[in-house]
């Protein structure tokens, strides 16, 4: 990472803060071979339609997940802002392949999750999704999975009624991380087929506090946060580079063909996208902290 | 509806539309009794976190569904706009309670979910759903429930790269739904069970055009629409309002208390969901085609 | 006014204040005698370029004067959230057709200013501006001047380094007010005859705090506040609707011709245009206040 | 320049261009001998006033006018872009300390200005300004003085009624040049001594289109571009940073005391402001030409 500007002898100037990472590790001969013919599930074809025959097709462009280490850059910032709330948010795998881990306590969750090597909190499950990811890459295919947000010690109301929700604005910071098709706080679609009084989260009192007999709402009511811990999960798709022959279209000639994608493939990212998400939940934590007053003191006078 | 401005003899001025639907059938006295005791699962909690004690508690304020209504109005507008571009939305009822309708064709959804009492295009589904909710009825008890949207005819490249998706867009949108919890697109949290290649939609050619087999997308591939039909289904959770006692908590004593909501309550607002969410959908859309000059003559001169 | 949302028992509850001015007042008739000859100094011929042949021409449309009224709204809650700063801002006429106050002490322009029928703080001045103004009304014709807006005790910082200067969201703002040309702050385009070392305010220690000795800044270096008054003048062309025939072009069949613009003239708005900048002052001016962190009592929680 | 995205062999991909200028002229040891003592008619003190203590002293870092590099980078893109509507800009100096430039025709300005060493293009001005400059460089001290800005061939209806309007946007773009203390548009501060009469601009008939017979309105109309040109003059203060001793307070002190700011001294930035106010206008000419349709060629599929 280059520090272009906002950094002064250790501290922010107040000026905007540039990190630059350079893309380096690229091989733009791979790509060559499927010019014009897009690869399915990639984002190819949508942007032969948006952007017509310039864009550029080098590792798939902002479209790549590498484009996510800007977003984790802007992670780290947001965390330390929310250090000073004391907020932390941490994410951990909950699903690969349709591999479960059994749900664990949040001491569990903070305790196995970060050292696991799928970040996972139930060290079982992990084991069974690393055979499962190694049974796949023989044939050369994805995986995908879930990954489930955390964050913790949230004020009350952040958020804005109507527009920006918590959870709107949360849900739009995680669709833009590549490959998440699905995202859903607390008890998410299983709410489709729970009864109200099952639902509503009973408040009571606690430590001199109120809180919630259960948290269904994934610490988000009218889209403002609730002080309880919030909870999204978000689905990541299996990757689409894989290493079997797959159909599509040349796009010049209007024929079906088949191809092979080139380059290196990646099984899974499930793991690899839990600090991307921590890194997004941070970003919009941040942003309503500051919106809504709740750090004041970063921007007071001498 | 009073029309306030942006209309001249029957054509926009290019002045904003304003749209003026007054809120006439509120009862002020029955939410007098849950002052200082905020209802579980509604927003009067965070509210109060929010902004203190000068919220107003009439309705539930910008809380309530009834603010729907401003999204309905918008997305009668935008799918004005939108027919030009020959696109059109369309949502409907796909569980209620835990009672899923059978998957239907684009054919029978659009044919059977408009003129359902439910909408939706199952019609033995449907039967089922209606009599659970006299069901949950008698015991003053509220249902959950899916809504699936779908927008065909879509130009291919509408959304952003990075941040604006057009995932990420029409989740925002639909979160600002009251109630909604949960937001996926195509095979959703399906995907994390999928193999690449059963997830990856090959393209065919098909009447001289590019199309995927399958749609497990949903339409939408990088963040951009891909074409093929746009499909979202969202979660709404079981109305809060029940009839049933609930435990919450006296605020200013800090003692925890029973209370029983009083007002009417809506069992079940799931079908009411549907036009919003296909509101809402049109309005992101449209957002979209503008800003990609895919409706420029919208804009044309004399 | 009508109060639409916002205010609940005599408090803001955090809603938008939607505040409702009706147009009663319009008489269509005598607009549809200049419909296709654009009147000189108006934005006729711009809004036909701009819209084609549907916009409203009754009264102007949002191009009249009386679109003004949202501005004054605005303010006048954006000053009771500067008081809670003890930020005041005043506005005073300075010329009317080239009549010149004499420069007078801000003591003697807040005694004066609010009870002058021109708003000036000049008396004798604003003898000979009346005079001048019924003179221009028996020829028909109208009259231009300058207002001079004042902020005083604005802290130090607001305003935000390269794109959004306090200097630039103030012109902005008051280039919003129909007919304003011209918008200088402090020495304004005097500075281009001084020299650095007559142009440069010298810092001195004044009672405890930092001032300058002279204020040709007008209040704004490096465009933020300098916590000296913010002086701004803006220049407002003479009304176009004028009671004396003048040249335009009937569009549809583009031959020149010659009209006598109908309706109510006003020979001077100058005096008028002083309270809509003080309001545009205002808002601006809370604006930086809330995103400088300056006014964060108002978001605390209870 | 060093391009970091946006570009592929030679075209645009639809990334952001994102241009590199590193700043690397620095003299950091020279700001060291005033920090805590802020220069007269410098960013010193309000930085200070707003970031505090940790604020980066080197170069006046974002007040410098060093950033407007980045400004005339964004007019070079604008530039190209405005050029497939026709639409050119210009700027040239017009007074320099005093010495004004005589009014000359659009076509001696396009044809003198360019090439003229301080960009005026009165041979005989220019002659005056530059010995004007070589006396006040003995004196250690600094001139200001006007740039006018000026747009040719703008389609009728940029900018929009009410707050975006063409000259608040051209405004807020000048007044984010460094030094840039007053913006007038046509006849400017003049307006105030016309009558209507002289101000109103009458409409013709001319080579089949309509113009203008005057211009007084600088080419705009109710906050639209007219089709005529637009002309738009911005006074430069003189450069703060003088050779000659000031009076200043020592901050951590609060004691006054007298400074010889350090450094290399521009006398006069006039004549390089003018290249940065041409960008500036460019930038904001296109984003209206884009936000109202006017350039839709640009996003077209292939």
């Amino acid at each position: 990472v280059e520090i272009l500007s906002g950094l002064y002898r250790g501290h922010t100037t107040g000026a905007p803060l540039c990190l630059l990472v350079r893309n380096t590790n690229v091989e733009s001969r791979s790509y060559d071979e499927i010019d014009g013919r897009p690869r399915p599930g990639h984002a190819d074809y949508v942007a032969l339609g948006k952007y017509g025959g310039f864009n550029d097709p080098r590792g798939g462009g902002r479209f790549s997940g590498r484009i996510t280490v800007g977003y984790v850059m802007a992670g780290a910032v947001a965390r330390k802002l929310l250090g000073t709330l004391g907020v932390t948010v941490l994410a951990h795998t909950v699903d690969i392949g349709g591999v479960k881990a059994a749900p664990q306590s949040l001491e569990t969750i903070r305790a196995q999750a970060p050292g696991d090597p799928l970040r996972c909190a139930d060290p079982e499950a992990s084991l069974r999704m690393a055979r499962l990811i190694q049974e796949v890459k023989q044939s050369g295919d994805s995986l995908g999975g879930v990954v489930e947000g955390i964050a913790l010690n949230v004020p009350v109301g952040l958020g804005e009624p109507v527009m920006d929700t918590l959870e709107g604005d949360l849900a739009k910071a995680l669709f833009a991380i590549p490959a998440v098709k699905a995202v859903e706080f607390g008890a998410g679609f299983a709410v489709a087929a729970m009864r109200g009084t099952a639902n509503n989260d009973p408040f009571l009192v606690q430590d001199g506090g109120v809180v919630t007999a259960t948290n269904n709402a994934g610490g988000i009511l009218g889209g403002l946060s609730s002080g309880m811990p919030i909870i999204v999960r978000a689905a990541i798709k299996p990757t689409p580079s894989i290493a079997v022959p797959q159909k599509t279209v040349n796009i010049s000639k209007m024929q079906e063909v088949s191809i092979t994608v080139p380059g290196r493939h990646d099984i899974c990212i499930v793991p690899r996208a839990a600090p991307v998400v921590e890194a997004m939940m941070a970003v919009v934590l941040v942003d309503f902290a500051l919106r809504s007053g709740a750090l004041p003191h970063l921007m007071k006078r001498r």
